[in-house]
């Protein structure tokens, strides 16, 4: 399935148009334009953003303070959600030695496009009035954009290097569609929790970013090899990816949260369970290496997969020392995947990761989402309390008479939907960029900025080295010489 | 009038004296000092900073917790804003290829001085109180400080390259002052709402920076052709200031506007006008170039414009489509001029931009200010309720029976307020740098670290070549010989 | 003392082992599973991360907003703490042009692993629950763990590029523990204020590395000396780790203060002597280049002495102009230790000290600890009120009688008690460091990456000029037998 094309592929191979001069400008336009009409039919502020509505509810409801705006409750949490998106995603696609603008500059693009849509498409299955049809927002509503964008980013990760700038909108529109449909389907139909998204942000981009990229398998990869490793700079621009998003992975997990205590324990739960992953992600990397050495590549990506895992529990009673275990445990398995998993996904299932969001996203995120269902399952009155089960887990309405046991199955399935929907949706996403119109890179301009961006010309490399060239040439001239006539006398 | 002095210089161009041993420490010791002083006899801590202060004021208003400190409602906004100024505006002009020590070691420099001088001259005019002639300060006066230094900030970016740090100090002592006096014109006098500073920071700092070099024009700078451009790691470097301040615009924009739905709308408002002056940038970008690549001055700038543009209007009820057309306009409006007005003012008026901050802050920020004035202008009962209106548009005291028709014509008298502040002192302030004190870098020596910092010798580029200068002479100095030998027998 | 060893060392410098494949992995191993074991004892929730306590403690205090969590009082602040540990002193070192790997890299490592061990021994010595033996963390415990990982890291600075990452975690292991007792002394057994930590972080941490680092003086360090400097990006990349420890360090200084004005205050004056700091150190730096042209290792570091010596006066009422005037003060003295005190003392005490931390911490911890004691005695009933002094300085249960001036005398007592366990402990670890197990490096393989990491081979660097190489030496070879032939005819 994944080869089928190759024939046609390996023939257009060499001849590739990368020329995007009308389909990316096109693209935008369109789809802003489309946005704006959307965003006047559809978006409103919510009564916490909207001046009237805010002093009316403040009447109503007898506040004094404008304290109680959820906008001081979530703006900390969502800046720093913000931070991870674009420079947390951003730079840690820089490690590549010349792909770095296409790292930060096309995570820019498609996040800033994503958002709007997300928007739009969690207002319609979230938040749709049903009096007016109309879309509330306020910022509880911008950190799930920024987290509805993260699963496409994700899916880039996978793809980097491969793809233009135009598959990378469309991976984007297809990506957002079907993770709010995906979310409705686990959180409101499944009525799961997944505050930090294990199963509805890692699983879902994870695998989806895997099946877009089987599909798009590229035989003759290899002929890009020379731009494929990192340069010492390029390394040290993504740790500022991994470090923003390492650091602000707890706001992350516990930016929408119930307040108070929710919130407060997320923070606790990710802050330990990252710290847990640094050790072990270390500990495999130096083991793994002749004379003990670190691969840079660990150190990016497997420190990061404690949050990852706890997208899901970090909300739940986990306890402090259950937090260090998933780190430890998520250390150890993201860590071995980059060691063993991606070459053999490259080499057996035809599968080539660029970021490895196997390691990162995809086992981890499934982890989590099962460890989700787990801790579900093991929630007792003794720890949280009757008001505190309602509280987690929404045990209201309809949902009044579920039992924790339940609510741990339905988290186990609500992680298979969403890796289901991974799947399927990137097989399908997958064949749609197969057509030739999309100005993909040939095989051997893979991971190449000089593709799609206007690239300066490096003075520190080639300019020395020509003009010494010269001066080279002339001065063992008269070397040469010299000696010539030394030998001679 | 910019070239009356050509002659002289031409004369003086090779013959600049760069030595600020004496000026520049002798400019920071005695303005430091005076600081001090003038710190003494002028500010004081304010109710809610000084320990007796606020616990009297709690007890009087009958206040039961701290959160009601104006403090926890500003300072996550104050943080963001602080980073934009130093690492977004900092590592926004580290993008030139020799120039990255200067361009952010000369803003900190600047932003540090500045925004003393800033709560100084900005308490005397706004906050100075009547009965004691103090100055008490708290945490939205670190925010205007900032905002404040931000206007001579956008003012190096035209300078950038071409002149020396004791110059940029005289620019910030002049920028501030003027800042002071226009911000207390347009928001005390005229009563225009500005939050985010369309008007006060961006067109004022704008055309400020624009007129000074304009005085300063350099009919030869041509000679620093080399140093112009950037190179590969420099325009990643300047994409972290990008980012910052991208992601943290809505917290410009939200910083001093009014507690709950203000802040709140602010937010939500930037965010939208950011995220879709990415996808016109992007697309007018790629229009322009010959196979449709983009030009990373475009990405590390016009991205941008949507939140300056938005800068007067974000706290207004524009709605979030409204915002989404203004990010649509400047986008397009402001990569526009890169890649047309920036040469034509280069060519035609004499104007030497670097960083092209006519296209960014001055054009961007004019028509924010005109679009806050048609907002304010239709802004209705119906939409802002009676209450909303007041609280929105100040409509107190003796503006009380002020109309919005009224406060829209005030607000576009505000804009060309700030313009002529900025076109008149830049102007001034340029000739008073024409003086031949300041040290500022010949034609043929502008651009460069080398001038005014110790710069490390790149082992990158420079070590190797030379040590392989003398091992490449040996190898073929043998060589040589050999081939010599052979010859000969 | 430091050189008993020395003979010893000479003979075995060559042939050190700096394989850590089993070493590190195991000490990684060991200690992240002695941190769950002692984490599943003793560490549980506290009663505002606790959904069950929070709910009963809200009843029970009749608390309706959950605002009063304190997550919301100061989670925004340990946000701001956090990244100056990861990001801040990260990158501050990794302005050495082959060891930014190490630099920000073994920094993430050592701060992962302290923060566990912080929360376990300050747990213990500060918080323990006496009823049932338990430690409950809230998000001021995560703070003060990352304070007290702090301490470490400035060691680290020190001994930046002479040690192992094994050594490393031993430092961390020894300094944690050191810092909880010293901080139990000086905070509850003296009873002093610190918040910002300019005794018990700066003051302790900076002799505790300078004593290891005068243990393990390296007399043949020279032989390294080809990679002891920066290169021109390695200098920019400090530069983000300076602006960010910049930008947060009046978070740094508020985090733990008292709510409200305490930590309005606090922010208050960190900036201001921040902003003070910049000022000096620019000049001083000036003056004392033979151009007046600036040193980036200034800039990078004597910028930010404001804000160490403002850790301890920082939430008292030390008035705006005194803030300047420490700020000034400290740019000068951190400034003229580069220029002068660490040649001297890399002379004459043989104390080799990487960073410089001895101008940063070291003395300016010391000074601001002394003048915390300065400005507590100096505390008078007019200026905090009778019960501002009472919350400002803790004088309640057995305190409550105690004088401001015994208030000074204890403070002052504090830092040599900082002092003298940073010495003491710093010579102690330093003896355990010598034991040749540790895989530390050799003389001349000091400050590079290849050590401990695997490094990308720099297409930049060495691929040119090899491919050069050939290429020249075919090229000559013709040119040389050119010359030859002419000769001859």
């Amino acid at each position: 399935m994944g080869n089928c094309c190759e024939g046609v592929e390996r023939f257009f191979g060499r001849h590739k148009n990368t020329n995007i001069r009308i389909s990316l400008p096109a693209v935008c336009f369109v789809w802003q334009i489309a946005m704006i009409i959307l965003f006047g039919v559809f978006i409103r502020y919510d009564k916490e953003s909207d001046v009237r509505k805010w002093i009316e509810y403040k009447k109503s409801h007898n506040i004094t303070s404008d304290s109680e705006n959820d906008f001081y409750f979530r703006y900390p949490s969502f800046q720093d959600v913000h931070v991870m998106i674009f420079v947390g995603f951003g730079f840690l696609m820089t490690f590549l030695k010349r792909y770095s603008f296409s790292g930060v500059g096309f995570n820019f693009l498609i996040a800033a496009f994503g958002l709007q849509w997300a928007l739009l498409m969690q207002g319609w299955f979230h938040t749709l009035d049903p009096n007016d049809g109309k879309i509330y927002i306020g910022v509880e509503n911008l950190i799930n954009a920024d987290f509805c964008v993260a699963g496409s980013l994700i899916a880039y990760g996978a793809l980097l290097g491969k793809v233009s700038p135009v598959q990378l909108m469309v991976v984007t529109l297809f990506g957002v569609t079907l993770f709010a449909v995906e979310e409705y389907i686990i959180l409101e139909l499944l009525h799961c929790r997944d505050a930090g998204g294990s199963m509805v942000i890692h699983a879902f981009g994870g695998y989806y970013g895997l099946a877009i990229s089987w599909v798009l398998y590229r035989p003759n990869l290899h002929q890009s090899k020379r731009l494929m490793g990192s340069v010492y700079h390029s390394d040290i621009f993504a740790m500022i990816g991994t470090l923003f998003l390492w650091m602000f992975w707890p706001s992350f997990n516990s930016a929408i949260t119930n307040h108070g205590d929710g919130q407060h324990r997320a923070v606790i739960n990710t802050y330990l369970a990252l710290a847990s992953s640094v050790l072990t992600a270390v500990a495999i990397s130096s083991m793994s290496q002749k004379k003990g050495k670190l691969d840079m590549v660990h150190i990016q990506n497997a420190t990061l997969a404690g949050g990852v895992a706890m997208g899901t529990a970090a909300e739940f009673m986990i306890s402090p020392y259950g937090s260090l275990i998933v780190g430890f445990c998520c250390g150890i398995i993201s860590t071995f995947g980059y060691l063993f998993v991606t070459p053999f996904l490259e080499k057996y299932l035809k599968l080539q990761d660029t970021c490895g969001i196997h390691n990162l996203h995809a086992v981890p995120g499934m982890l989590g989402g099962f460890l989700g269902a787990i801790v579900a399952a093991a929630a007792s009155v003794e720890v949280y309390g009757q008001e505190g089960l309602i509280q987690t887990f929404g045990f209201e309405g309809k949902y009044a008479t579920r039992s924790v046991l339940t609510q741990g199955g339905f988290q186990a399935a609500g992680t298979c939907v969403a890796i289901a929907f991974g799947l399927v949706g990137g097989s399908i996403v997958g064949f749609i960029l197969k057509f030739p119109i999309w100005g993909d890179p040939a095989d051997d301009n893979c991971f190449d900025d000089e593709v799609y961006w206007e690239v300066p010309e490096d003075e520190e490399t080639l300019p020395p080295v020509l003009e010494y060239n010269n001066h080279m040439i002339h001065k063992h001239q008269d070397i040469s010489e010299s000696n010539f006539s030394v030998e001679q006398s």
